[in-house]
């Protein structure tokens, strides 16, 4: 693990989320990017170091649609930055934490990742990203 | 707004969960410290420059307590470090953004503290941090 990257919150709607993002933070959102593979459309301001993702779902089928429909809209996830992503789900695969895929998924952002199961970090859906060489 | 200063985890147990955020991060745990004013008992780990404040209620009545009953363990927070609390509340305050208190409190590790209501920030509740001078 090298550094928290960005938290990613789970929003209805972009058009009326980023403004208010932009009011809180004080920052423009300087990018949206389509996922495909995870039907997201995604948009991102910064904050320091760290990045804000908002997350609007495209499909209502999609993860974040039905995360919002079961919790509301709010933080969905935290992401930490690593230098290999897939000696760090070794490592952490063989401390107990369960991983929700075996090899690293494309992400958002040029980044690889994949995603640790909230129940074996008290509750908390974490990413491990990694910047694509 | 400065940066993401650190994100506040609702945790059952303290003793439980620090060896799970310390396996997960690769970090230590550095300092547990009590904040009466929230009965809270809080520990704090290190990622970068971001820490994880996990949370544990000292009291079955208290924000904690609540929020887990309601929602589990998980994500509470997160933390934006300001240069002056004051005129952040204000700034905020004027853009439509609910602020939990007037002033602002006692927070752990040393910082002026307010929060925002969830309702105005697509659910999630942020609190401003500010260095006590």
């Amino acid at each position: 693990m090298q550094k928290l990257e960005h938290i990613g919150i789970a929003v209805k709607s972009l058009e009326v989320s980023i403004p208010i993002f932009e009011n809180l933070l004080n920052a423009l959102c300087y990018k949206t990017e389509i996922v495909e593979t995870e039907k997201v459309n995604t948009a991102f301001l910064r904050q320091g170091d760290t990045k804000i993702e908002l997350l609007e779902s495209m499909d209502e089928d999609g993860v974040i649609a039905k995360f919002i429909a079961s919790r509301g809209e709010g933080i969905h996830h935290i992401a930490f930055e690593v230098d290999n992503i897939e000696e760090e789900m070794k490592r952490l695969s063989e401390a107990g934490f369960k991983l929700l895929s075996t090899s690293p998924k494309e992400g958002a952002d040029n980044k690889l990742i994949c995603f640790l199961h909230p129940k074996t970090n008290n509750g908390v859906l974490i990413e491990l990203c990694q910047e694509k060489r």
